[in-house]
């Protein structure tokens, strides 16, 4: 539905913006954003071959530190969305995920976001990425160099 | 703010329509209800003398297994809404909850709803409600028959 | 990826369930299946021909009057799920929506729904059915019989 | 119960983290601390004398054109949260709003967060912030100057 990926770095979802999720200027709730990274950083995390559920179930929590969103143009109710999400930078004790969002039909750019996670253990205390994390992350955007 | 309490045995909770719930109808979106009847009941439990959060923290799930909402007039953004909760029908395997959602300000009634909620233990598996709870929700209702 | 239609009557959708709708249970929250239900409605009321953003457009509103939801199987996180809907009664005053909540893998029930819509003109004054869009929605039951 | 105003420029709300908001850490999901800004800013504006609802029924709407949080502890399941929300910068074309999170119990930080709004009109267009608005946000900070 998406065409061809564009960048392979980039794991992209389509959204369909729900009627729960608009306001009463008929466009989507600025909030609603924020969900729709983690969506969209969940299907980047399962091309690793490892779903987020599984490295939290395997003692690995990735905890939000930080989100910054720019709002550029509305998305209406019932439009078609396409969020792009990619690692940024990728440090032992933090990722920065990069975001684009458009609308998927005319392709122009609606915002643009980043978001640092932080990895913890199951007590909550930070801990380092496992490195085989790190470089499944690193071979998504760069596939020959691995 | 919410005067006299009416009946014992509800518990009431006020809440203003905040603009992340309201739709382009500029009404409360009727998924919001089923929310605010999650606060309305988490106070009236915590009116036993343990709250919800204890009691899960001890081991006891209470499962929603049936919700049934009737909305009668929206609730408008920014208005105070209030939340009436009280216990409608008590066995050893479920709790029904009753609830009427009213405008704060001139009392109308906005929806009415039910919920039935299931004990259960950690495994997720049906278990009977201990004795101690179910007393101290009827002593809520009819402190003077305990 | 759903496969072949199974009831021409039933509009399907597939969704993931994502971190942000998953509790300390680490099922979806309750409140988040009332989403779900507005999500196949929609899709349901396209098939028609007609969106639900052109009617409001066009003046005609549907509210929600009614929601009743039983839960029978916890939907876990990061599950795929799929979510029928389709016209169980129609007057001239009310649509009544059945719904078939499953998971997509293997089937099994999550839950079963009914919501009941009410025609309301842009002033919130109920209105009759479109006989036009009455029509429509009977077609997509029953293809042969129009 | 949120005691003496520490600040006359902040204005305070509480809220309490409701199941509804809490995610698998059992923490407050962090998408929702973009809702409680908007709370917390709601309640700043209504101190001008004029709300949020009575700025857009006279044609002002205040669009977010960027968010920016950090989160530093997590808010549990059940705690009592306090959110202050104060103008941080005013210009004619743009109001930035910073916040504070803690708990509010224990006072500590939780989370800082500005978020910059966009004076439009009703189709959308940006507009000047009207004097008489932004003479009375400055007066909430600066009681003495105006």
């Amino acid at each position: 539905m998406s065409g061809p990926r564009r960048d392979p770095a980039v794991s992209e979802i389509l959204l369909r913006v729900n009627y729960s999720e608009v306001d009463p200027m008929r466009v989507a709730y600025h909030a609603r954003y924020v969900v729709w990274l983690d969506m969209a950083r969940t299907e980047h995390l399962r091309r690793t071959g490892v779903s987020y559920r599984e490295l939290e179930e395997g003692g690995l929590l990735l905890a939000v530190a930080e989100v910054h969103l720019r709002y550029r143009r509305p998305a209406r109710y019932d439009d078609l969305v396409r969020v792009g999400c990619w690692v940024r930078d990728l440090a032992s004790r933090r990722i920065v995920f990069g975001y684009a969002i458009e609308h998927a039909e005319d392709g122009r750019l609606l915002a643009t976001a980043s978001t640092t996670l932080i990895p913890l253990d199951r007590s909550m205390t930070p801990r380092r990425l496992p490195e085989d994390l790190a470089r499944r992350l690193v071979a998504i955007a760069d596939p020959v160099r691995i």
